[in-house]
């Protein structure tokens, strides 16, 4: 069924023939944009949505999130908020639901924030394993997170699990659970940080997942200065996630690579660290992504428009850029053509806002200003 | 009709002697809460809603707005976010449209506005005059509030109008502009700050409005420490508004008052100030409030979510602070009693969170969390 758009008051392309042309329509059909042209001469469809001068834009393409968990952690942020100590908290208390939940638990809940995602405009949602650590567990989470999100990475190397050896978990990733997961999984990613995989087991981690075709993406730089951006440029990783402190040769080598720097400003806030420096890399003439890292622990939030208006508020990225890197950058991020622009044979994933423009996303921060939204031509709100 | 509400799965009622109580229920009956008590002895009634585990609080009382406007300041937002020069915009923009539109558009726009907020839980609004500066204008305005907004403040002694002389202008402010608004206002409002009034022409207007039997209130250190609100605790003033600039000796005044600390997160985001001191204001002793200052220029949102998750994760405000300041901390800087709390003969506003507790707000920052809402007993949301 071909779906007609009219009475766009601002189109957001993100294709860069069409830029943000004016008095135009859209027409989905099959599942992809079949037309976008202008407005007087829209071919006829079976069916007509005005939006009455709403801004239309790509849905958001939120290419970072952890959603394949179970269990709370409520008690551990309010600690954290209040200042104080909490020695019961951290990933591992997750690795611990999550093993015991059943699979219809995890796929209920991983569902359910992808849902609640999608109510919000995210139309493409990447997600990672990461809270099983052992084979079983974390095949299970690949296998749960392949049926439901558009995009899974597999994040065995997300913490070395309580009581087991680094180099010998190392080798169990590189492994057997590479094996297990490698049917359901497209990304492969590492926690290169002090205190979870130092370089060389980093190193070990990509090149291994490179033998296997996977692509690679790491998180990086999240506390500290270290050798996760250097790595993941060194390795071709599509992207390298967090950056929130980067030297003057991390940003050099992004800028120099293909690399997405993929910002997380919703976690910078939760963890009250320094939100990442956008406007460092932005001016070094790297690419930029923001996506919402949804985590239940370190930042618990599926709302990219709340790390679009931070991003504009806070970290001096201007609204387009912020919407590009909440859209196309993600799906740079994923290196994939079909997302985060409309164009025609892009996805039919069209997200409508409650307002004239895009502008109102920062301008309007918190007020909920998803009006419709279109996911593989399907209207789901 | 009796509404039993039950499943609560926390309750906070901003009362002393209630607390955060478990297992409880709700009743609702003429427009005020008719009894709170354990679930398994709650009385029978007309109809029955299970909240399934939601936490419930009062609704929002969002006690500083703008909302009597017309006209659209989005350009200039987007200026100031790129950090470019914009001089077409200001106070002095929203005038001229306020001025040239008709009742009807001005009332449609504030109750849109209204009905926005009360969708994410906002059951009081106070809101104020400021964009007419003329007595008819103002007089006008002030109408139009009274027949839409819960509380309603005079601040003719907004701006200086363009090419007007300011002591001219306070001396109509004091006289006619005051009569011409006596009926339709509970409240009067000075903007005490370089550029606007300076203390003298502000005390006389504070002056003048207390001698009318208006309550008071001012703007004040906003841009820089001032005499705002030195001036708003030497004329026992409700609430002095923004606090973004406080000298030590301001906090000690504010602690040894009753004038309540409002403090305006999301305009200092919008801005690009920095956020208020919150916390030197609590561990002084003062009492802080939290609002939206929702206005086309200096903060447009009406999400007193954003301003709560903003207070927590930014200013190091308790999650129980916060939510206490932007409902109790609201009505106790407009001196009301009968809202902002949850006990019996209290407004019926009611506010449920799709979350089992309110430091989901905080925890959870841009996902619209509003589930349900009473206003005065009735189910608006
Ligand atoms: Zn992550
Ligand atoms: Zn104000």
């Amino acid at each position: 069924m071909a779906t007609l758009i009219t009475g766009i008051g601002e189109l957001t392309t993100n294709d860069a023939e069409l830029g943000k042309p004016a008095d135009v329509a859209l027409v989905l059909d099959g599942g992809v944009v079949a037309w976008v042209g202008p407005a007087v001469r829209a071919p006829a469809a079976d069916e007509r949505v005005d939006v009455e001068g709403r801004a239309v834009l790509p849905g958001w393409v939120d290419s970072h999130t952890h959603l394949v968990f179970a269990g709370d952690r409520t008690a551990e942020f309010e600690a954290r908020m209040a200042g104080k100590p909490y020695t019961a908290g951290g990933i591992a208390v997750t690795v611990g639901a999550t093993r015991a939940a059943s699979d219809e638990e995890l796929t209920r809940n991983l569902s359910r924030h992808v849902d609640e995602a999608a109510a919000q405009g995210t139309t493409c949602l990447e997600t990672k394993t990461g809270y099983g650590l052992t084979v079983a567990d974390e095949a299970r989470s690949a296998r749960i997170a392949a049926a439901v999100a558009d995009e899974v990475t597999f994040l065995g190397a997300h913490l070395v699990p309580p009581g087991a050896d680094a180099e010998s978990y190392v080798d169990l990733v590189c492994g057997e659970m590479l094996d297990a997961v490698a049917g359901h999984v497209r990304w492969a990613d590492v926690f290169c940080e002090t205190g979870a995989f130092d370089e060389a087991q980093s190193a070990r981690v990509l090149k291994a997942a490179a033998g296997r075709g996977l692509g690679l993406r790491v998180h990086g730089n999240q506390l500290g200065e270290g050798a996760g951006v250097r790595l993941a440029v060194e390795h071709g990783a599509a992207s390298v996630d967090h950056c929130t402190y980067l030297s003057d040769e991390d940003v050099a080598a992004l800028a120099a690579s293909d690399t997405v720097a993929t910002l997380l400003p919703a976690c910078d806030l939760s963890t009250r660290q320094s939100l990442a420096p956008a406007r460092r890399l932005l001016d070094a003439g790297a690419t930029v992504a923001l996506a919402s890292n949804a985590n239940p622990g370190s930042s618990y939030t599926t709302s990219m428009a709340f790390c679009v208006a931070t991003a504009v508020l806070q970290m001096r990225m201007t609204i387009d850029e912020a919407v590009w890197a909440a859209t196309a950058g993600g799906a740079r991020a994923l290196r994939r053509a079909d997302v985060g622009v409309l164009r025609v044979g892009a996805r039919a994933d069209v997200h409508v806002l409650d307002a004239p423009s895009v502008t109102h996303l920062a301008y309007r921060p918190g007020v909920p200003l998803t009006y419709g939204v279109w996911r593989r031509g399907e209207r789901i709100r």
